[in-house]
């Protein structure tokens, strides 16, 4: 046998458990009673560290050596290219230091749940403190030529850099803020509740499982479950799971929300099953996963033709619901500043992300204190949005991200914004692709994202599959075209 | 540290093992989708393999060997007593037997679910041959002293042998076929469909887990879902999953599913949550299992203190239900002699069981060919019934059992209904839980199963756990007097 052909048989013994692990983690958030939490983090740690040991095996390593050696398929190279890189991130940090970031991050999660209960920053200071050391000590393990916060956005945008990231939000911010701030002002007129009404739990389910269908979910192989944190986490290779939380008064944030994890569930559903477990079978990065859920979510789902026919439907589901095409769709662009990221509007999110990228790089390269946080995130805030936000559950203590060490994630948000609007405008040439998306018929979009992006796993980097898919590389300009004719035009 | 401690590690171990895959099976049954069946099927391997793997290590043995000498309490002595029988009938199983088996079965059940499905015997026939020579197999490389089945009886209830549950069996019979002949006699002028009506599932949701909350049920560690073959399930030691099925038009099918599932559930919440993963933390048998969900499903919940309490109830919540308290007990106790044993009433219950009992010994004896199996099924209903299944889908076809290979397993179900009764009567004998029984409140009576039966683990045998208990070993009579006095008082 080739030390390629090992190598697989390895790498799929490590995705029985990792999904097992995930089949774990989502009864955790779904069902779970609450007694069985002590348990489930005990069989979560033994999964885990199982799963880790294998991968950082001597053996793994060996083999990766010989099958460098050996003649591949461009596939089968790429495969060994991404172990190779996987691995030696994986081995330099040592198993003392993955442990105290574990049990750091565990006891910061339960801290950050109560100081943003009570607003206190000082509960959580200490906890924050102690993940930026140890993050920072992540960094140094893994190295980085430029600064600490390139080590860190390798592991959810492999390649990317916090100068190139720096570069283009400071091309952004003028203009974001411009158009953000013309936004809010043109939609001064609509009134703020207008979507609000009585839509039973059980018909919202009942729509969002036809939209789901509609945009190509295969409920064959997978599922929407109820939650409080919404997510999509995949089981196998034929089973993606879904998650959304209702609101009774306003159907559309379940929808939206189901729009985007199911986004995020197409792009799991048309990864290649038979390279399940391997990187060509895997996602290439967060900010490539995130363009899915957004292209779903704010290019189909917020758009006129998707209204045009999905209104009527949802007239006939929920008696309650009685505005026209004209005032819901004004209702859905209402642009307006306001404090939490996740109920932020397109015109305003990225500003939102943008802080967060300027406040944790800061906290990084020792330039920010922990105890300066909040004012710092205040000065920030009003700087951005025009105010300032009326307490720290508000402001610096709204996010879980920094709560689990997770730094150097949310620009792949961003990322996520300005992918979903360049992917989805270079599909828009297509004519017949266009012409379905008009009539709100998705198959010929949902095709086109599976050639370019979906069937390729992670064969190829972020920036070379945004490049073979769209002709150049991410360009923050057709997003910034998006917003305009969505919010100015 | 002393080879129990670390026996004790091992067997945590194992544990965690065991309990992932309880939750991956529960999903299975529960909520998963179905094109995820075949990843889930590997995944289930990987653990079973690695859970049986350290079981049957050498290692395990030795230190086995060397806990045998070391000073124990009389616990720690038990639960080496107990590794030691389930480690020797483990490793005297070679891996391709247990995997021969593990073949045969799925293949019997997938051709079961067929052949049942057409009521056609033949489809099956070959694979149920196959199972009951692996099974032979199996009971040889076990061994027994005097005939196969006892090797298998071992399994489900240790110490349990065929020549005494034929002697339980030949004396039950004459009095059970004479009380449920009478039985259904005096059922002649009771409405077959009284129950019947409109019970909305979430209303039958309701009441479920008011009823199960009100036995004692915690569902701060535990819950219920719906599946199609109800069964119950520990993921953990504060994690107890119920299932259950609905009838929109039958809302007693479901509660006494539930209370017949709670009742298992009570068993484990109340086994010694520290000792989870050694036998002291363990069920000790079928027949000690099924006689706590007997208990709850049959001598409380179909009693006529807890109709007094909950009719009224059940009243409130389903507006179709309006028969009076006399009615509805008749309706309940309506005794028929019928073809499927899962719909069986209590007084012809224990009749199926006889005849799979009678009918597998002597497949496993030789003295019944596979090919003949419908027509001694079909002469033996006769003989038991006076009637003849009108084909075999309601003859020997209906039961899963077999096509899983689990031959042996059904004395176990009338081992309960013995054991139920008896313990039912034992606690009557303590005034304090007669008179809150009399009054539909449990809370002594689980007291005093928590005492006597759930927190004793495996530490005893059945016979010795139910004699502590009771006074004696298990005896019919006390079942047969609650049949009589059920049905014929």
């Amino acid at each position: 046998m080739s030390a390629y052909s090992l190598l697989c048989t390895l790498a799929n013994e490590i995705a029985l458990l990792e999904s097992t692990a995930a089949t774990l983690g989502w009864d955790q958030e779904t069902y779970m009673p609450p007694k069985a939490l002590e348990h489930r983090a005990q069989q979560m740690g033994y999964l885990g560290g199982k799963g880790h040991a294998l991968f950082t095996l001597r053996k793994f390593r060996l083999l990766l050596d010989k099958a460098e050696g050996e003649e591949l398929q461009p596939v089968q190279a790429a495969n060994v290219r991404e172990w190779r890189r996987l691995n030696n991130r994986s081995i330099r940090l040592s198993k003392r230091l993955v442990e105290e970031f574990s049990i750091a991050s565990s006891r910061a999660k339960a801290a950050w749940v109560e100081a943003r209960k009570n607003s206190d920053f000082a509960q959580f200071a200490p906890h924050l403190d102690k993940l930026v050391q140890l993050t920072r000590k992540k960094a140094e393990k893994w190295s980085y030529t430029t600064e600490p916060y390139d080590a860190l956005l390798d592991e959810f945008e492999p390649g990317a850099q916090a100068v190139q990231i720096s570069t283009l939000f400071d091309s952004l911010r003028p203009q974001l803020s411009a158009l953000a701030k013309e936004a809010v002002v043109r939609s001064a007129g609509v009134p703020a509740h207008a979507l609000e009404g009585d839509y039973p739990v059980h018909l919202q389910q009942q729509l969002n499982r036809e939209v789901a269908e509609s945009i190509g979910f295969d409920f064959e192989g997978g599922r929407i479950d109820t939650t409080t944190h919404p997510f999509c986490t995949k089981l196998g290779p034929h089973d993606q799971r879904l998650t959304t939380r209702y609101d009774p008064k306003d159907f559309t944030s379940s929808l939206f929300g189901i729009l985007h994890e199911a986004g995020h569930g197409l792009y799991e559903q048309g990864l290649p099953p038979a390279d399940y477990g391997l990187p060509s079978g895997t996602f290439v990065s967060l900010g490539i996963h995130e363009s899915q859920s957004r292209l779903w979510e704010n290019h189909v789902g917020r758009s006129r033709p998707f209204w045009e026919r999905w209104l009527p439907r949802a007239k006939e589901i929920f008696p309650a619901l009685t505005l026209s095409l004209e005032d819901f769709l004004r209702a859905l662009h209402r642009a307006e500043f306001s404090f939490i990221r996740v109920e932020a509007d397109e015109a305003t999110y990225d500003l939102h992300i943008l802080l967060r990228f300027l406040l944790e790089r800061r906290m990084l390269n020792r330039e920010l204190k922990i105890k300066d946080l909040p004012q710092a995130w205040n000065e920030q805030f009003e700087d951005l949005f025009g105010l300032t936000p009326p307490d720290n559950a508000r402001g610096c203590l709204q996010d879980i991200h920094w709560s689990m060490g997770a730094l150097g994630y949310f620009p792949t948000y961003t990322l996520g914004n300005l992918n979903a609007a360049q992917l989805y405008h270079a599909a828009q040439q297509v004519p017949a692709i266009a012409e379905a998306c008009a009539a709100a018929e998705y198959v010929p979009l949902l095709g086109w994202l599976r050639h370019h992006i979906h069937s390729k796993g992670a064969t190829l980097t972020s920036g070379e599959l945004i490049t073979a898919a769209t002709g150049s590389p991410t360009d923050a300009s057709w997003h910034l075209a998006h917003l305009r004719s969505r919010f100015l035009g």
